[in-house]
């Protein structure tokens, strides 16, 4: 059976070393209810959790997957249990206000407890995700009656949430859903329409499920501009909070999916069901963004908590897997063969996915601290910098970690050779489970043309700039015996800011220019942006004594001569232009060569 | 349901116009039997049986599985018929000798029927391939007796063949085996072992199942060099050819895997089966080793096929799918938006997969042409040419084509956004088919080995100093008109010449530097190679009228532009050398950090 054991070490590390957060927290106001004691006593917990709850629950999820019959979803044995023990935890709640229920923990704190989820149990971990989703946009754009409704019995696990988006035809373009609201006398509306891919759509965990819902008015603007968002309960929720009538609303049936089999994701079919307006009409979009930036942080966290998981059993496995002999001779005389660790190309791999679990983890804690200030912080001036940042960084912490961590899990799944491909070691499944967190969320390719043109061109390259000017003011401080990274981070800074210069020229000349360039944009940030964290593990570690901290000045070279010059190819790949693109007539691709 | 047309004109032009496939055939005089129209007539059955056989059985196949019950593997639903008409179709014999029933076609032309036939269900082809490879291993090094006995059975799908080389504890190090032989008075052996991943060690689908299996005998030397070649009848034969009692070897279980669902990957147990030696004691890996270059470029073959099929219906989806609008204003005023082939980001996936295809499939010709030059050809140096090149040639046709297929699939689904994700639409199961590929018959780690060590190290870089000049005298003869490939082509050649002499230099100084260096030289001699194909290509396209040729010249230029340029991170990483590998302890790897 596969193995996990928290990381705890190392996001220890990560949370007092890199980032000193109990200084950060213990001199905001609204965090000093936090010191390193407790977070580590919370991560602690967590590991427990994870290891000895969701992990078991993992591969038989996977084989049994989540059920539909008879207009009903359940889900596979033991996932009722262990979401009662997560909420009876509190850990649904970890991240709310106190106010309803929730423990008011920083980001910071929870990106770490959520990798643990993500990398024994992303299926499990997706439908307490959800709740939080749907709690954080109502705590946002609801009514105090609605969140006085709704929020302590979401936190509490009783009730869980979702948000209805897709529809078949209108997946990112969601100004042409077709979803309808009409006004009823009484203030509440009749929802019509069909959804797709609802995450917890349906489900046996919670007595009643909490349906965020975009639709439109009759009467609404065309496009993203004539979207509202509604309340749509399973059940309707009758004036003393007990549950009332079934409202018409239910599963039609669950996707058949690569990975991810105990997560249920359902049609969704609203039969003039009966909503509440969250908020105004048509400012419903504004609702989903502000929880956008937390749920794509997460989904980056789920390639993270992969990763890790994917690294621990390819190195037990390399060190147990003996084949063959070292280049440099017998390692291992009084055995029949070497443990599969002497082959430099064995290392190789994972040393690639130690890599990317390092800097992942270290720039998940770095952005969600962003969001902490944005949240949490008292100084406006540090808000707007930490909004701009979040801005920023959203799409590389949603795509470039989900990226990298599915090469990741590949180069692990290698490591094992044919047993790699045989679904009891379970590293098939942590592939075909990971790969949607490239596509949901908005797919890897759209967070690409978010960060390019939203987030770059569209202001002038100015939240990049800032970025940037961060990267060389704590680059530039560094010690003379961390060059290799201070070098190597300036260059990379360097470069980053020139081919910037050079979109936001291309793009005034050529309309086409960005779209076929965003990818390799991303990740060319996304190096830098690893290259930065590795510059300040580094200069966390180095000064301090025993291999632990050693070792991480090794990764951090192994960054920069392996991963790193990957940024040189996708520079060039960003400046050979669209011409190759668009070259092309539309019937060039489907006329059989 | 997922569509499938064979790329007949790409498959033609290349044959045709690339490389003169019918003069070639001509000019030798054990391929004259063959012309153009011949060979044509045979991919247009071929693509008939893909189209309409094996393509609709490629879904319910994964959906049901191969199914092991009562010591005996079921295959799915309509696996049978499909065999037996294939069989009668004298697919299997196609490239086979016509003495034991073949047809004596040349790997030029199997090559694309093979691709039809992975594209449309990989699990199905693996039954009739092994049965192939097992010939092929008899026809080389089994007696008359034997080839009388066996082939024109296992050619008419009577009965089938397997290879059984892989035991739990030795895979890659196949030296370490302990299965085995003991000599009975007869001259016959009895063969006790478990042996793993055996695909079609038992189903439904022939009489008769021919083990070819590797033991060891009880005074056999350590080693590789100790290891004999078996063949194991599932039945015995009686003299008269007909089948007789059951031999104690059968299927202890079947795997459950990944993908190739539909192909049965068993344990098998020899119980003291009666087994009868192929060729010499102590020479059984050599038997193995002449069908390894056929079976290693059918691999390559295969990731072909999966790119070629995730391509058309990435191509197909991404035009009917409306979302969004162009950056370049509306395009489609009429419909509520543009088809996502209007995005640049969109356009750079596809192509990513149709570059892949067009040179997979012109590489896959070209060792296809080798491969027949060594086994047709009566010119003793120019099949000494032919054999170096096929030997250097043999690790990139399969670990370089499944690596960039896989990717290319993976870009395939990726247009798909979350349909992508859901079964019904065939690219999930595409790529957990495909992944497969990478894994067995070596690793692509180990094929990395194969070429860095065996084909370039060992012989002082002689095959590949040959190869480039062959390479060099085609691209310097170009037109000028097609300088952008021919330069490329030249500086490709100039950088893969100097890396290899790097790394002959840095190997004899450290003997762990090629280890760790071997996977991304392969994907340096692979692009040299993919940016060679493109030049016959263009050169084989420009003077000809037409779109479907002026497109073959674009596609060149996007290979140029957009995936060419990886080269040189690939060799800023071979050059990184090896002691970011090694500085760290084994100790490391496992440490919690």
């Amino acid at each position: 059976m596969p193995i996990y054991n928290a990381p705890l070490a190392d996001m220890k590390f990560i949370l007092n070393d890199v980032f000193n957060a109990e200084q950060f927290w213990q001199a905001n106001e609204n965090l000093a209810h936090l010191d390193a004691a407790t977070a580590e006593a919370i991560l602690e917990e967590m590991a427990k959790f994870a290891q000895n709850v969701t992990l078991p629950l993992n591969r038989t999820g996977d084989e049994e997957g989540a059920k539909y019959e008879n207009g009903a979803v359940t889900t596979p044995a033991g996932f009722k249990e262990a979401f009662k023990q997560y909420a009876e935890g509190g850990w649904i709640g970890l991240g709310a206000d106190a106010e309803w229920g929730g423990q008011e923990m920083p980001k910071m704190l929870t990106v770490l407890s959520d990798e643990m989820l993500f990398a024994t149990n992303p299926s499990f971990m997706l439908y307490p995700l959800l709740s939080v989703g749907a709690g954080m946009a109502l705590n946002s754009y609801g009514s105090q009656a609605q969140k006085e409704t709704y929020l302590p019995k979401i936190y509490s696990g009783e009730w869980s949430g979702t948000m209805c988006l897709t529809e078949p035809h209108a997946g990112t373009d969601l100004g042409i859903i077709k979803t309808k609201a009409e006004r009823n006398e009484d203030g509440t509306y009749s929802i019509t329409g069909t959804k797709i891919f609802i995450t917890g759509g349906d489900h046996d965990l919670a007595e009643n499920i909490i349906h965020l819902v975009l639709a439109k008015t009759p009467d609404a603007p065309a496009g993203s501009r004539g979207i509202s968002l509604f309340i749509v309960p399973k059940f309707l929720v009758n004036e003393d909070g007990s549950i009332g009538e079934r409202n018409p609303v239910g599963p039609g049936s669950i996707e058949h999916k690569m990975g991810i089999k105990a997560s249920a994701t359902c049609v969704m079919n609203f039969d003039g069901a009966k909503g509440y307006l969250v908020g105004k009409e048509n400012e419903g979009l504004a609702a989903m963004f502000v929880m956008m930036n937390y749920e794509r942080l997460s989904m980056g966290i789920q390639g993270l908590g992969a990763s890790e998981f994917a690294y621990q059993n390819a190195a037990q496995y390399a060190t147990d897997r003996l084949q063959g002999r070292s280049a440099s001779g017998v390692q291992s005389l009084n055995k029949p063969a070497d443990s599969i660790l002497v082959h430099g190309d064995v290392r190789r791999m994972l040393l690639n996915v130690r890599a990317n679990n390092e800097a992942s983890r270290a720039f998940a804690v770095y952005v969600g601290q962003q969001l902490d200030i944005t949240k949490f912080s008292t100084d406006a001036e540090a808000i707007k910098k930490a909004n701009d940042r979040v801005a920023l960084l959203t799409p590389i912490a949603k795509a470039y970690l989900t990226d990298t961590a599915f090469n990741a899990t590949l180069d692990a799944q290698m490591v094992f050779g044919g047993h790699g491909y045989i679904r009891e070691w379970g590293m098939e499944q942590c592939i075909r489970d990971l790969r949607i967190s490239q596509i949901y969320e908005g797919t890897n390719g759209v967070q690409s043309q978010d960060l390019i043109g939203r987030k770059t061109i569209k202001c002038n390259g100015e939240f990049i700039a800032e970025y940037i000017q961060e990267i060389r003011d704590f680059t530039n401080a560094l010690d003379a015996d961390l060059n290799f990274i201070k070098d190597a981070t300036l260059d990379a800074a360097a470069e980053v800011e020139a081919v910037t210069q050079h979109i936001i020229e291309a793009a005034k000349e050529n309309p086409e220019y960005a779209n076929g360039a965003a990818v390799d944009y991303l990740h060319a940030v996304g190096l830098l942006s690893f290259s930065y964290m590795f510059a300040r593990i580094a200069h966390a570690a180095k000064d301090k004594q025993g291999e632990f901290y050693q070792n991480k000045l090794g990764l951090a070279r192994y960054f920069v001569q392996r991963i790193l010059p990957e940024l040189a190819l996708r520079i060039t790949k960003v400046k050979a232009g669209s011409e190759a693109l668009t070259q092309f007539s539309e019937e060039y691709f489907t006329t059989q060569s």
